[in-house]
């Protein structure tokens, strides 16, 4: 055994602990696992997404040597264009699905020819410096998704990914349940495990379970039927294929990167669809309703999405009408809910039949719940746990799983994003956080947003502006009346009389003002009094923005 | 039976029909039923409260007879101010916690004299105009709660209330079954129903079954314990006082409204404090840990509440450290959810254990699930059925549970807000919508702040905005480069170069401009050229607003 440290440290994104990212560093060797996105959540206002920040890597740079990616979701693979032009001769390596999908990707991105991609298939193994990788099968709502022992002169670690213990999976192919087993016999210093369903009781169901009320469903509606789901949940689309079948109905995609993803997947031997069965959307809307079936993105509630559009009627080619059955193949990524269920009421306000859980069972987790957690503890016996993947409440109830099995407390690391853990000799220790969070991307922009911008954001959005331009002639004193402009504060048809006291209130203001006085105090002056009126009119407070010309 | 025709209305809030407040009319009489609030939907940037739309009333103010409150909740009670001052010699009937609680806020509002409150009991009959009410128990998450028969002389109506058939209330009360049974013998019109947990199978459970999560967590706490729940509901405070007195604590009351309530409710004799449990705050927090209780509120995550100013250490009195118990005991309501998680988060990096669902059954829901709403259609078997106080989706999961049970398709009316039923010689018909919808609240503003503030409001949260001031000489020439301001657009501070690079751009589009061009023309051309130069670069479409002097 080496007497060097292992060092393990969960990269940031917005509240799940190395959930986009992580990295191991042993000597001067640095493995980054995943490369992903988050979601923006609902107070980041503007944001388009949250990378994580991995700018303390930057400065060692040349210790990177690979980076895998375990499987195909965006929040795995979304910040693999930014990755990849910050360190850009560094190897990657996936599974083919997710190589078609990072491929895709880097394509957009005019990043394809600048990146070494390395297929490896479910089962290789890859020895990155100091570090030999031994992947498994790990079940996920996604095929090729991978687990890792990874073998390093400091011990044997596990990493489970994303999984769930699926033992009939759409592809018939379940968890790798003798290595873990085989990994677990040989003694692991420490074990990352998926935390996301820590909070559930039991067994995440199969995801063949959702397949009699797919059935049903499909038996029962006398017209269209759209299934909206993840672009990404590639055996959804398959189980959406296998009901077409046996009703014989057609299948159509709407969506850009589900119709990609499909294509690609088909391509690969991911997806098995019967010759004939695809249209194209525009061929769809032409057949009589009861033989169409269109598999959809959108369900998240995201207004530019599909499934919205259509449910507002802004879909360049498809409306939802009466007659319409439409399946919500999904849950809600916390946070989402209420956009999701206006969606829903909306579809139901169009006159359409919406199928969604909890009313029929149409969406299975692809996260282990509290006894696959337990499972995959016995089956690896680590020395330290470490809960990963999920918020700080997930961890915690994963923790206490841990506990409750034996892992002594002190063995068991709780800890955040930017919080390295450094393994040597057998012991563990938590390490102090690392400067640095996450970045936001707005637009094209990537961390030019901060906190500072998002915070104005919030003012705007609580209560609006108001700029007041003040005209000064020649002696100092007011050439005009001032002007008044405001957005996002109060409905100007009908505040006619409140915009001139505003006026007013200025005027007076600024009226005994010296001759030579600076701008700076005719802005106090300004800011000053328009508070205190506005304030006592109408209780609010806009943002002021004098202007002195 | 009489020749004239009942009318229906549920009037708006956001979403949930007839929730907040309905009305029924017959000949020149008008009945209201609650005066209640909603909170703003997330994208209702800015909005303090949504209040439902009466305007269509007020031209019909002499024909109101009453108002009759069914429960002391915000969302039946938090728009009495706005419906006193709208309706200022209409009596208002409550039982008397509901009544209690009206007078907190009208006393609030110094509105107290000049209403007339009459009391109800549980149970009485009141004739108000055509109008005759018996009213009757049903179990809800606040005692004190009625239905309501209303004998009209175009048939009895049943109003079921927002309601849960708990066999063992806390308050030992449960809902009078003799009563709906008695009304269901005597023929019934129509059922209005609460479909709040429509989509829920089974049985909602009994706030009882609480009681044991809450002892274990009492028993093992070895610190102080603090239970957030809703202010308003005192049966949940009774469940506290109850296993504090079992473990030998004293409660303290953290929240103005919460204590405002329990003092109330202790006075009218629906909450039973052991003399000498109750102490105040600040001595609670003077005493060893493990002999102290909070009650405190805060279960939505709402920011200025008392739970998560403790979780972010900026309540006065408490700061959340390592050893306190924190208990959830309250659902998110839709919306919420990732609010509440951030809190839950926040309460564990403080280093404390926090129980909450689904870890543990520290809350039950006050609604009806499927079973209890079959129950209730059971035992009332009304002609027609309207499933009320829920969402779309939800008035359309309970009107297929009352088609399963043998209601007619056409009998049943799933409506929206605004959208009267009209109940003519034992037939019933969908009248078209009235206008109106929901009226915004901000600030002390009513109904000033319009969907388009509130988009203006969106779009400023998207990017922020840039003002240009473009100053003129006599000539109409340019004097001196355009000014640029620019809120939650860019970080300033390093988008200097930016920032000149948007003042070239206006410069140049300006330069070719004729002496005597409009105002407008001006304006026009730095709109365009600034939005190019943006989007290309950013990516970002900020409010541009020129400033011409």
């Amino acid at each position: 055994m080496s007497s060097k440290p292992l060092t393990w440290v969960p990269i940031g994104g917005c509240g799940e602990v190395g959930k986009n990212m992580m990295m191991f560093e042993y000597d001067d060797a640095i493995l980054i696992i995943d490369a992903g996105v988050m979601f923006p959540e609902s107070d980041m206002l503007g944001v388009d997404a949250v990378i994580p920040d991995y700018n303390f890597l930057k400065d060692k740079r040349h210790k990177v040597r690979g980076i895998v990616i375990t499987h195909g979701h965006e929040d795995h693979t979304g910040a693999i264009h930014y990755v990849v032009r910050d360190f850009p001769n560094v190897p990657i390596y996936a599974t083919p699905l997710t190589r078609g999908l990072l491929e895709v990707k880097l394509r957009e991105a005019k990043l394809l020819d600048r990146v070494q991609l390395h297929t490896i298939k479910v089962g290789d193994e890859v020895t990155i410096g100091p570090f030999h990788i031994e992947t498994f099968r790990m079940c996920h709502s996604i095929p090729d998704n991978i687990g890792m022992g990874i073998k390093t002169p400091a011990g044997l670690v596990v990493l489970s990914g994303d999984f769930k213990f699926d033992h009939t999976p759409v592809d018939g192919k379940p968890s790798d349940f003798a290595k873990l087993a085989e990994l677990g016999g040989r003694g692991v210093l420490a074990l990352f495990a998926d935390s996301t369903n820590a909070e559930r009781a039991g067994s995440t169901p199969s995801e063949r379970e959702i397949e009699p009320t797919f059935e049903h469903i499909f038996r029962d509606a006398e017209g269209r039927i759209i299934v909206a789901t993840f672009a990404s949940l590639i055996s959804r689309v398959q189980q959406v294929v296998n009901v077409c079948d046996l009703y014989g109905r057609k299948l159509a995609i709407a969506g850009t990167s589900m119709g990609e993803n499909v294509k690609m997947a088909q391509k690969m031997g991911y997806l098995t669809i019967p010759p004939g069965m695809l249209v194209r959307l525009e061929d769809a809307i032409k057949m009589p309703p009861h033989e169409v079936a269109i598999v959809a993105t959108g369900t998240q509630g995201e207004p530019s999405a599909v499934l919205a559009r259509m449910a507002v009627g802004k879909h360049p080619l498809i409306n939802v009408v009466p007659g319409d059955t439409i399946v919500m193949s999904a849950h809600p990524i916390p946070g989402n809910e209420e956009y999701v269920h206006r969606v829903i009421n909306r579809l139901f306000q169009k006159g359409a039949e919406v199928f969604y859980d909890p009313v029929a069972k149409v969406h299975v987790s692809g996260h282990a719940s509290q006894e696959e957690q337990k499972l995959l503890i016995s089956l690896i016996r680590p020395k330290f746990f470490i809960p990963v993947h999920g918020e700080l409440r997930m961890l915690r109830a994963h923790a206490r799983l841990a506990r409750e099995m034996g892992i002594p407390a002190e063995n068991i690391f709780v800890v955040e994003n930017g919080t390295p853990i450094r393994f040597h000799e057998g012991k563990a220790e938590q390490l102090p956080r690392l400067p640095g969070g996450y970045v936001f991307v707005d637009g094209s922009g990537v961390g030019d947003v901060e906190r500072s911008v998002i915070r104005e954001r919030e003012a705007l959005a609580r209560d609006g502006f108001v700029v007041v331009v003040i005209h000064r002639d020649a002696q100092g004193k007011l050439a005009k009346p001032p002007e008044i402009i405001t957005r996002g504060f109060i409905y100007f048809k009908e505040s006619d009389a409140f915009m001139r006291a505003m006026a007013q209130t200025v005027s007076e203001a600024l009226r005994d003002l010296k001759p030579g006085a600076s701008e700076d105090a005719i802005k106090n002056r300004t800011i000053d009094a328009l508070n205190r009126l506005i304030y006592s009119e109408t209780r609010r407070k806009p943002m002021i923005i004098p202007i002195v010309s």
